[in-house]
């Protein structure tokens, strides 16, 4: 497989998990069928969509079919599996690698627009995870993503390795590995260590 | 009247119907008179915004003055009249008139742009229901749209038909008058019947 | 200092503010330090992103980055020392500044764009207030600008003067300063002596 069938491919497993932490949450919510789907596209496409219109660049999923039937089809999996998915652990996995993709792409698309460091950082981070924090905002839940875990900090951390790694001229697909890597790398440490940010301590 | 008279005097009357609806949660949740105007703009104008900057169209009612004096007057009538209007019963048929029209003219729009038919459905469902999602989320409401009856759901039947009609060749007028009859027709039965759409028996 | 400077100097006090009053949200809501710069780039630049994305220009801070780093150094300034700054009575009157630039500036960036007055008000209370309101939904605090106090209509005056200054023909600067002093005149005697907005009486 070429590097672009296989980060399609990524790409398209990060949709479809990211959609179902939507539709799971909506269920628990006791959202109908409508909301799941809903809140199914949230986290799946709302970062992606928030990205584009900042940098001012085609919305991602208008031209993007595919996206938006992963998206309904992480809905609905979530509207009838979601039981059993709550404490389906490889779904952890499958969303901490869905996190690391989206933000190197994030901060890709910022690079290649000749975007500065801070951008890179903000794009990278609001494509992984501004998705989640909109279905937590839309489904009125805390925003865990803001209270707790090391999560978007993941991003920011594969954003920044990758802009590293990009800038000291590295090629591409170098500084993209290196990106996922990190990001993924953090999580996880996260995830098993149960790894969190401080808080105020004043 | 003209058929595009019609069509201006029937988006006049959905804006502020839109715009009482915002206004009535606003006065119930006990804000001022800013508050009762801001959530009186959120579902007039909110679906249609979010539609024009996803579709990258100029957003409509920067040119649109009249659409903006509506939706302040909907506050205001919904600030002075708020408890004869919230058992007034015409004014759901108004909403789901609103609804209907609000659904076919965001297909419309994408449709003229050459998406296809998610995209269609999607800009259908956003323009008609995105605002009163914002009116809820913002008043910190629970979001009814997503929990109960079928309303988002009218939209995107809507949207559908015009998207049919309109593909099988018919006459603009009459994939418009076709999309409008069916989403007023299901809402219409979902209010008579006290329909909703069902929620994971899982 | 030329009067550009003045300006640019102002708006980074404004900015600095804005990223405290978010940054205290967040302590206050058990956020961590991610949430807690989150929370104060919303206040921070929310609200001038909206502007610009609804006016189709770019968002500002693509190119500033000063802006981003006075909102982290916001947001750290209240993870570290928001007891303090808590009862803190300078920064109301910051934040009024804040509130009155920001008004002027969005409503002077409508009007370049040769918009008219409904969209000019829109505009500058947007800029001014959009931002405040977003810490306060991603918070899931009561959106106490919506409920008490004067606080847009203090931009909404601010913008209203500017727009008819510079409509009568006064030089930009003359206009901007008789906006700004209008929108903290009114926002310093709604501190000063406790003035709310009517509620609904009905």
């Amino acid at each position: 497989m070429s590097p672009e069938l296989i980060l399609t491919l990524f790409d398209r497993v990060g949709v479809f998990v990211f959609a179902i932490s939507g539709g799971i949450v909506a269920v628990r919510k006791d959202m109908d069928l409508f909301g799941v789907i809903v809140l199914a596209f949230l986290p799946a496409i709302g970062g992606g969509t928030l990205r584009d219109l900042i940098l001012d660049q085609p919305v991602f999923w208008l031209s993007d079919t595919p996206t938006l039937l992963l998206a309904i089809a992480g809905g609905l999996t979530a509207f009838v599996c979601h039981r059993w998915l709550e404490n389906f652990r490889p779904l952890r996995w499958a969303d901490a690698f869905g996190l690391s993709l989206f933000a190197v792409t994030g901060a890709a698309k910022a690079m290649s627009l000749e975007h500065g460091l801070a951008v890179v950082l903000i794009m990278g981070a609001l494509t992984a995870s501004a998705g989640g924090l909109m279905r937590d905002v839309v489904a009125n839940e805390e925003p865990l993503l803001l209270k707790k875990d090391i999560y978007a900090t993941a991003a920011l951390l594969g954003a920044g390795v990758y802009f590293a790694l990009a800038t000291y001229g590295l090629p591409e697909t170098t500084a993209f590995a290196g990106g996922l890597a990190a990001a993924f790398t953090l999580r996880a440490l996260a995830i098993v260590f149960k790894l969190s940010l401080p808080k105020s301590p004043f």
